[in-house]
């Protein structure tokens, strides 16, 4: 009789609830986004529903209504009832038997919560400090998947030395982006941030990053930026969903500047809370 | 209130099983095993074991007890009374709320089955046809972790193809190892595979190939191959626990040789069955 074990206890494996048979538990397959809202509002929902949309496409799940993902979003916020809260959604290729390769009656499996974000203030106004980590994962980091362990690990080692955040290292010394977040430095007046290819999430905060330098007129290029000109940067933040920006004062042993938040980096904190304030006019909303 | 949302059931937050906290559902934060038995005897299960324990070091799960582990393994597998038997199973670092980094206090999850293997003798007699497919997977290969996305769509690409199995290639165009197995050349009368570093799993199957080639006297070297040497090689064939040996005698669109098993690939598959019928000897039981 086949048979499973879920910790120590025996089940027979015909009577395995379809939980156990999805396939991010073996293969981490599926995608998944996450958003958050201010004040009662969800920020930027269109954007990262294009970018889920994107995901599912570029794993081959074709089955997914994306106005059915909308709708659920919409409800369970609304239901929570949570101000700041953080809204969390994957979508999985479906519960099966194990095997790599996957057939076209799969059903999707969704799951999503919606949790109360804690306060980011304090790290927002002091900044945080960041190790650097190798950057271990595949080469498809364009794709928000759940194969993270090497996200998780570069993380762990980061909170190990009392940092806030893993800024991952490629190869050649070029920094792409922090276990989970974008990574900006400031030189000589002017923001940079590695380009967009596959090796680089394509960050929907990041984008409101450059939308913010370029109305306040600070210079961005889109090019990597090194260990050692991250060490010896004038400013440096990082860029995520559940924070906005927060800013980096200490890079491994390297402290930034004075210790202290640049002026740069707050100038993008408020130029980045009017889109905020923005999209929580009703005119914005759904 | 925090709400969670199970396809389209809507649940509190705090009232969801364990399992949908389970961290290899949000980052595949677990590593697995798999193994099979030949006539009722599990095979090189003290091997599997071993490279299990290396995995789980590997990401930092310190609380796992091998004895324990060893024990589920023959308790399950002794129930399900399956001759020809799959056993998977995986460690996941545990439940808790989605966080990347984690604490001391989590307690890891077990997870097993014993499954009918289906019988390989057309493949093995016959030969099957490969694809290739370009490597995605994380720079961490020598750990056997959840994290499978890579692998997953190199194997439906391969599917979709005809093919039984994607063999994947790196940026420099040399092979490192099939989604699932691990893969060999015969060239000029040497068995030539990838060395092992951290592109590769340390495959149980190919130490008993390499031990195999060695007691029958066909040279071997660790050397990786490339795309063009695969496809004009003398014989090919893949490597894997559930099929130990299998002849590969198509290569995206090359005919491997008269399209037939080779003879060293069929005398390889001899002297495994030696090592499989030692193995069904009590005196190397448990």
């Amino acid at each position: 009789m086949q048979i499973a074990m879920i910790d120590d206890r025996m089940v027979p494996y015909d009577k395995l609830e379809p939980v156990y048979l999805d396939r991010a538990f073996y293969f981490g397959d599926g995608v998944y986004e996450v958003l958050r809202s201010y004040n009662g509002r969800i920020f930027a929902l269109d954007d990262h529903l294009r970018r889920f949309s994107n995901s599912i496409i570029a794993i081959g799940i074709n089955t997914v209504d994306m106005n059915d993902v909308r709708d659920r979003v919409l409800e369970s916020f609304e239901k929570a009832e949570i101000s700041n809260a953080r809204i969390y959604f994957h979508i999985t290729r479906g519960s099966a038997p194990r095997a790599h390769s996957w057939t076209d009656y799969i059903k999707p499996n969704f799951f999503l919560t919606v949790t109360e974000l804690p306060d980011d203030s304090k790290a927002k106004a002091e900044g945080i400090a960041v190790s650097t980590f190798p950057d271990w994962r595949w080469k498809r980091c364009d794709i928000k998947s759940l194969n993270l362990l090497a996200n998780v690990l570069a993380r762990q080692d980061a909170a190990m030395k009392g940092c806030e955040e893993a800024i991952l290292i490629d190869e050649n010394g070029f920094i792409t982006e922090g276990a989970a977040s974008s990574f900006f430095a400031v030189r000589n007046g002017t923001m940079q941030t590695a380009p967009l290819t596959c090796n680089i999430l394509p960050s929907i905060t990041r984008d409101y990053v450059l939308r913010s330098a370029g109305v306040i007129d600070i210079p961005a290029i889109e090019k990597s930026v090194t260990i050692d000109q991250a060490a010896k940067a004038d400013e440096l933040f990082i860029a995520v969903t559940t924070k906005d920006i927060v800013p980096v004062v200490k890079f491994d042993e390297a402290v930034i500047s004075d210790g202290r938040p640049g002026l740069n980096t707050k100038a993008l904190i408020e130029q980045f809370k009017k889109f905020i304030h923005a999209a929580e006019k009703p005119a914005v909303s759904r």
